[in-house]
């Protein structure tokens, strides 16, 4: 793969930076996570417009160039990385520095969707939005990489904050269906609000199901009817089992499914996931 | 200067490190800032074993060395990198790549002794060790760059954690003087447990000062008598000022001169200071 | 005196009720502390509505009569009890019972006025709105009256709530001032929202002082520039010293004596504080 | 019933107290609620321990007389109160008055034991011993008396901390059984620490089951294999139904039948229960 390093493109083998530098030892690291689909960043704005209000909450603004020219940048590396498969795309901002890291997006096992995943609880703490605003997408947050050391057979594990509320996977964000109610923990309570939750959402609405944004005890998810998780790269991941409790004995059904069959077709036609991409 | 990167020494502008890695993407950077005093390493022995604890507890302790191939490094580097100044060295754990790097003490302006420094409460903060256990000596903890982004005219800016106690500056230990008695804050409010503030803690008790090691509320840092942090690069560091409170009207006295008067002896002759350095 | 003890005039010495019942038991002791300005009820319809919220959140409203029933009781109590001191007088539901308990309006030594009272921090912690609404005025509120009985010299305790956020005293609200703004903290902390407060921050706006009504660190305390409480009994009582901070040298200055010169004149001619009350 | 009133024995309808006092302003009411067995008190001793801990904490344990008084002043009141069942006792300090309050035991329905009882989770929260200490039994607790407002069918709602911690139902500690251990709470998380409850620990030690007191998220009941409450009045409530969790089909079993089987044999022959009793 080819990888843009701060002003040029370098192959993997080539892609270093020199560490001996106040950022590295600072450890100021902004990133955003984009994937591709057709060979097309998706939501490209919204992780621009994310990265953008993280980097200026860091007095970091300077480093980000526009839309225009990270789009340009973007496409240029997808047109130099030709694969077979989709692309995941990191950009990251260390420090004053520009990284465009491209990689194949990794083969999700079709038995994930059609069987769920096992989640637990992690026993770290995410602190609360007053701690720790959320939307720092940092890497090296030390409860998400804490959680990810303690995966074991789990696809991920739900973080609680301070308080015992429910906020998110160490990669993902939680949605509960409960009595026809489609729940997801509120900004508040910790979380990264990610760019497939907001789809997530924004199909829910397209679909009059009745959504609950709010504060979410972690007990709560263990009298859910249904619990999904959703990520980038992976979309909509619905959850078997959660600790002991099992959540579904054969097949995704409920809100799940019907969010599972509808959110492919609704991402790649709405408009703001494509903004300032020529199709 | 020459660094360690990995398995070479090279020169400051070549000190490079591929990125496109599981290391940097998870961001797990662990490390130790370590100081010379006649161009020997200062408690290294201390700072491996708290190295070492963490990269326990984070699953990585094989990519550290044993101690006595550490020192050997740490002493080829100081040999390499002659100057007329003492060191700082990092030791720095990315993932499984050991760095040792470089590079000279900052001069302390003398007037920081002489005057004291301002402080000021971070409007950040810290979790406490319930949440986020405080030894882990993390690049990247985000209350500790934030605060440093909002330092202004401030040496350091003091962090509370969720309960409003007081834990620690962003890169300081805080202790306080109050009716002759040395406070400062427990390791349960969320401290990371700094080598120089070990050091003041045992000199104080050898001189025969009250010690309390206990949660300090923030409100009682404004009743103190006197503040002053410690760090390793400069040791002890008078308060002048904390917030609109002003603490030194001439020059800083009480026990924060004794502890001054007395600390650079006392380290340096204290033996575990220089275990397993060759004098 | 004479005091309304569930449905008949009784003397202080007959005034029992039989405790063998379930409001005694369960401890349901709503209650609300009202004084008399030349033998007229201060804000009489202010404390009724404040106590038919509580009364509504404990889903015992029916135990209190209408607003100008409960008024002319209150009136024909004052009528009853001639005396040369105003009154204070306690109404109290006591499960379904309506208690109206009159008493002589202690003198208020003029020193607190003239040289300011001394107060401290509770060593109890009071929690905040999110744990137990502020507005319920419960006989027997544990915060409340284990601070007083640590009271020492102090006039008043100020309680901290479990983040270390300044609430009020045991039977007080407190008020800052600092760079000539009037802060006091706001419900969410934990507060019982005192009319006297309310009346204070109405005075302030005539004023055109610049008020902040918000989260105050308890830290805050120790960097204002004055600090007074107010309760129904003394109106505004200015702080000379709080814990070893002293705040007045001589006589209270600035905006506390500003506020304590009109606040007599303002709450008397202030109409909606004698609404229903013939005057 | 006849009852013991400050210092004589008076009828339910004499039993008055005058409340034009400061005891009752100030709502100092400590109080233990004690069973008889075959009409003799149970763990009298026990429970005057625990009063005389609190009194002592508040400050009034004047008002409290000696054990071997107490002990004759309850069994005098047994003596007269002579019915076919057994009594429950209140031993109440209003301040400085000692009250003894007689009724009979309320018989418990077979059903609760054989069927279970539904349970909830309170929506009002229990502060964590930081805040208020639980051992303080207090009448008028407002979190023990607003959850007994919202009980709807439940036989008891569960309160849990502010950091989301299990703590106890609002008159009732709380037992989980998960793989073969038997797990309650601890006191850091606010609970008053029951004579039941400590009774069954000694029991489930005896019949050596595996104990853990311990930290419990709330989460953690609903993938518990059992729950069961415990209180004076009805020893060991087996639990069926958590919010919408079925946790018992047809009969309890498990770790709470052989508790409930074995549980009044073993309080009754179980000596310190017993002591200073004349049997």
């Amino acid at each position: 793969m080819q990888n843009f390093i701060v002003n040029q493109w370098l192959p993997d083998e080539d892609s270093s930076i020199n560490i001996k530098s106040d950022w590295f030892v600072k450890g100021l690291f902004l990133y955003e996570v984009v994937r591709t689909y057709n060979r097309l960043p998706f939501a490209l704005k919204k992780h621009y417009d994310r990265l953008l209000r993280c980097a200026e909450y860091m007095g970091v603004e300077k480093a980000l160039p526009g839309f225009d020219r990270l789009a340009s940048l973007v496409m240029e590396g997808i047109e130099m990385n030709r694969t077979n498969s989709e692309l995941r795309i990191r950009i990251v901002l260390a420090g004053q520095n520009l990284l465009l890291l491209y990689e194949e997006l990794p083969v999700i096992s079709k038995d994930i969707y059609e069987l769920g995943v096992k989640v637990g609880i992690s026993p770290f703490q995410r602190p609360s939005e007053n701690i720790i605003p959320g939307k720092l997408k940092l890497i090296g947050a030390p409860w998400s990489f804490l959680s990810k050391t303690r995966l074991g057979e789990c696809y991920d594990l739900l973080l609680l904050n301070e308080k015992g509320e429910l906020c998110e996977g160490s990669f993902t964000n939680v949605f509960l269906v409960k009595e026809e109610t489609l729940i997801t923990p509120y900004e508040a309570s910790g979380i990264l609000p990610g760019i497939t939750r907001e789809n997530v959402l924004n199909l829910a609405s397209a679909l009059e199901m009745k959504v609950e944004i709010r504060k979410v005890m972690a007990w709560e998810a263990f009298v859910a009817d249904e619990i999904f998780l959703t990520h980038t790269s992976a979309g909509i991941v619905p959850v078997r089992r959660l600790e002991s409790k099992v959540l579904i004995e054969e097949f995704p059904d409920g809100y799940t499914r019907i969010l599972m069959d509808n959110f492919e077709g609704y991402v790649m036609t709405r408009e703001d996931n494509w903004k300032g991409i020529k199709l």
